[in-house]
């Protein structure tokens, strides 16, 4: 195992400390704490929300604290759910007088973990509601959860929230948002090469060099099936076509789309896919008004990408296009 | 080898495309080449910047086409250089009535490419002028260049001459503070996994388990000299002494630097690597002003980074820090 780490046990500490380094205009440090916080805190009175979990998905989810989207993270080590100590650190410093949502990733120590900090926090007076985000449609219970995993789709749930709660509303409005995008949407994510967990030191799993998996989450386990890889065409399709199974989607549909690269796959490829994707909803008399293509929720250095899918309505896009200000996604940028 | 694309003749027309899928708000196809240029045009009168060359850089170039950046950028095919009647296309493109610069790497392909798009563009009577950015301390020369080859250090070149460009500035300005920029812009690289070009299918070289490559360029070329792996702290040293020994740098010096992944590396460690620059830089009794941390010219899926200082005055500071709204790097968000 090759890694630019001074060692495993102080990684994920270090890391912390870099994030807020590399982003001091919007990330502070609750000392302490795995915990980042933003810098200019959301205004008394407005409804604040936390995510976090193991790391090993940055920019999630610490890159998307800043206006518009979350108030607070919590870094666990890899792939290792935060403690609830930390994960209570993470909701005092959402706080803003007005309850705090917690997002959480479908994981069971994730879901564990945040239901006890919520208990904490609830015994200091601290109003709070969780969501459980469970997009991924390759399987309906994984060696890490019962139901679904929760994987890229996540940041559509980080972003429509942020931006109602930036609005204004209500604890029990921003959390129905949130159910409402969890509801609707769905991701799967292929593999072409492995990842290794830094305390391990060895690939969670070997491909052949013309073997794929598909159906990978986000923590190096396997898929549901190994392939042989095909054009990026296919690909797209067989991702496409898994996904819209599960939802009701018809022509005229408007949808956006996180194209995501699990770690080693270039932007040069991932936007080839997001050209496929594009071809492949306007072949089935869809629109794709919107797309996110990137790094948005790696899986170290994973090589491969997942794609998500949400339909959209008016009230959907207007939130999805909503000014933010984060360290891995900024829209609404002032000229002069 | 196993890359998500439909094949390796395909590859960059279709990333061109599909870069313009996702991110409609900032970029326009020229139609009938790999040229991209902003959507949202300069006014007329200003002085206008193209920049370019081998694809497998991402988000380098086309990522930086946008407000206080760039015009248009030229995309080759994958780590070769644009063709003149393209750079032309991009120049065209880029020309707003007060003449064009163009952001040349220090490779001999594209050195010669943009010099004969220069001469065509001039026979059109188009203003224009030439910087070729040479930041690469490893080599004097190498198997691509005469002369130190061009990396991630053009980033800084696009900013602060595309900040002045923005302004109002003349060519002969904004070429005179692009030069001034490089004459003082470092960088160093290494690797801790090779990449594999598309059309050759075969890693450009092999490192052992426990192996580095220093001094390595940004086309999958070796470096200086094969290491052991070591912890980043020892890393970060490495480069910054032999980058800092080729400034004249000293106690009390502000710094800008760029962590700049090599496609592979996640952010994770690149944070970490961030922290150790920090900290080297304290030691050194110098002050870290701006660190951008991220992937800014990558080298297809290479493991690895590099890093890039630039001393700072009061007038690079402020040209760094001015507004741009690119796909790859915005500052200076509206927040409602």
């Amino acid at each position: 195992m090759k890694k630019i780490m001074n060692s495993p046990d102080t990684l994920v500490a270090e890391a912390v400390e870099g994030l807020v380094i590399s982003f001091p205009q919007y990330l502070k440090q609750v000392p302490g704490t795995h915990v980042l916080t933003r810098v200019h805190s959301k205004p008394a009175g407005r409804v604040g929300i936390v995510s976090g979990g193991g790391s090993g998905h940055e920019p999630a989810h610490a890159g998307y604290v800043g206006y518009g989207m979350l108030d607070a993270a919590v870094a666990g080590e890899v792939f290792t759910s935060p403690t609830p100590d930390q994960i209570l650190e993470g909701i005092k410093a959402a706080n803003h007088g007005a309850g705090v949502l917690m997002v959480v990733k479908n994981y069971t120590g994730d879901v564990m973990n945040f239901d006890i900090a919520r208990e904490l926090a609830e015994a200091q007076g601290i109003h709070t509601a969780t969501v459980v985000v469970n997009d991924d449609v390759a399987v309906e219970n994984s060696s890490f959860t019962t139901g679904r995993r929760g994987i890229a789709g996540t940041i559509f749930v980080h972003k429509i929230a942020g931006a109602l709660a930036e609005q204004g509303a209500s604890l029990a409005e921003v959390e129905a948002a949130a159910n409402n995008v969890i509801a609707h949407v769905r991701s799967m994510g292929l593999a072409l090469e492995p990842c290794t967990v830094p305390e391990a030191g060895a690939p969670t799993f070997t491909l052949a060099d013309d073997e794929i998996e598909m159906g990978v989450g986000i923590h190096g386990e396997p898929g549901i099936e190994r392939q042989k890889i095909r054009p990026a065409h296919e690909l797209a399709a067989a991702l496409l076509e898994k996904i819209s199974g599960d939802l009701p989607l018809k022509s005229g549909d408007h949808l956006a789309c996180i194209v995501n690269g699990l770690g080693a796959t270039p932007l040069l490829e991932l936007a080839g896919l997001a050209r496929e994707v594009s071809l492949w909803t306007q072949n089935h008399g869809m629109t794709l008004d919107i797309v996110w293509t990137g790094e948005f929720m790696t899986s170290l250095e994973m090589a491969g990408a997942s794609l998500t899918l949400l339909p959209l309505d008016e009230s959907l896009t207007g939130l999805l296009q909503a000014p933010c200000d984060t360290p891995a996604l900024r829209q609404g940028v002032a000229h002069d």
